[in-house]
């Protein structure tokens, strides 16, 4: 990698703050924030520049359009949500043809460069749910990458490694491939936290806590470690309790949302039990 | 607790032989160990022996009918799957009218036991997902019980006490707070671990491995910890990102059954964003 790669980062949510934090940290210059809040900008550049305790370093909060961005950076990571990725790089193309940008969605093809003509252009896809309040172990992340020009995809690759061991290449001949690994996350990752969700709502309207099913809850994920979920799985549904299903749903009375996912997941459950 | 406690464990699958190893590792005297499986019964009892180096303790292995078990023991703990529980408590009865006897059944009530005139009873109910290959932590349990004397209740906590200091009481006035946190932990735990068998079917289908999703299952749960789970929901769900949405499920055509889960969990997301 060159020795000094400038990178600007558009957006300051949670996978650009995240991102930002982490590249600092390893020593590289994230020279400029943009976001389309000024708050937003000016926090995560300060954060940034607070982390590193010397003056060599410097970040720039910029807001609003992208006229004071700069032409000349390196990398430009595309951090902002889905909904308004195209206008985004649509706006950062303008006077920054030949310049390398990312996005770092994991459901988004490269298609949202190429369709306006960008052609240096890749993807750099951390699978982690972020917060901003907590900092994520890069080291156990897994990155996808993928990149229109094979120069570019070595930069990718090598910056990659910086953060973690676990990278993965998705070649524009298998975009699919990244796009399915996204689905799998949807489930494991924000389908799974709905679960708990909705067990919490379960506890508090009898005025219990969550916090009484987090060994549960840590336990049935430590066993995801050694055993296949399929093999891992308990209860009445792989149990065949009708009796306790029939229970449980008539305990949802008047929770007609809930009962229909009970009884979806539950014939689910018994369906793979069957295979 | 009285000096020597004499135990018999009904049951010789995953919670009985999980419960049965604590005990006797907190120097407990499980004396007998039945199963209606001849080779269940076995393998607990010698498992038991094997754990105590001296020969101050036996374990018995039983099975079959109940006529060989002990009628003088001070608490029959009776783990067996919820659909023979009656049954089992009727031929234990026999004989034994005045013995302490608890289930550990989240989903059951006392009333298996008072049903058939059997009054010294209650329950004791670990609420965890339990292997037999895996040893469960126990002082991260939380364990309810429940009996419908006082002295017997004494001596449940004090058991329960040796093995974690959660120790919850669900009173004869609110089984209905035990039923509801068992309808909780289904979905804290049979549902979440569901929603990681689809995903990792979804992964197997493309030659790709689940492991590549642990990081990402790890961190959504340790988020837990510290944030309310409607809090820390993330992904096109909640962020109303409806193309995406769309082209996932484009890609479950031909897997009607997961494309109603998606649906279904996604609006329930989106129901629970606007609470």
């Amino acid at each position: 990698m060159k020795d000094h790669l400038k990178i600007v980062m558009i957006g300051a949510g949670r996978v650009a703050t995240n991102l930002a934090r982490e590249f600092v940290s390893q020593g590289l210059d994230v020279a400029e924030v943009w976001s389309h809040s000024r708050e937003s900008a000016e926090g995560l550049a300060e954060q940034l520049r607070a982390s590193v305790p010397d003056d060599t370093y410097d970040c720039r909060a910029l807001w609003d359009n992208f006229e004071q961005v700069c032409c000349d950076a390196d990398l430009y990571i595309v951090a902002v949500k889905d909904a308004v990725l195209s206008d985004v790089v649509q706006s950062l193309h303008d006077g920054r043809e030949n310049a390398l940008m990312v996005h770092t969605a994991g459901s988004m093809s490269t298609s949202v460069f190429t369709d306006i003509g960008h052609s240096r252009c890749g993807v750099f896809y951390p699978m982690q749910t972020f917060s901003k309040e907590r900092a994520v172990d890069f080291t156990r992340v897994h990155l996808f990458i993928e990149a229109t020009q094979r120069g570019d995809e070595i930069l990718l690759n090598e910056l990659a490694c910086l953060l973690t061991r676990n990278v993965g290449f998705v070649h524009s001949s298998t975009p699919a491939l990244r796009r399915r690994l996204h689905l799998a996350a949807v489930f494991a990752c924000n389908f799974l936290n709905h679960c708990c969700t909705i067990s919490t709502d379960i506890l508090e309207s009898a005025g219990l806590d969550f916090s009484a099913l987090l060994p549960l809850v840590d336990e049935t994920v430590a066993k995801l470690h050694v055993l296949p979920a399929r093999e891992a799985q308990t209860g009445p549904a792989v149990r065949g309790d009708d009796n306790v299903i029939g229970m449980h749903l008539a305990m949802l009375t008047g929770r007609r949302d809930l009962q229909k996912i009970y009884s979806l997941l539950t014939k689910s459950i018994q369906d793979y039990d069957k295979l």
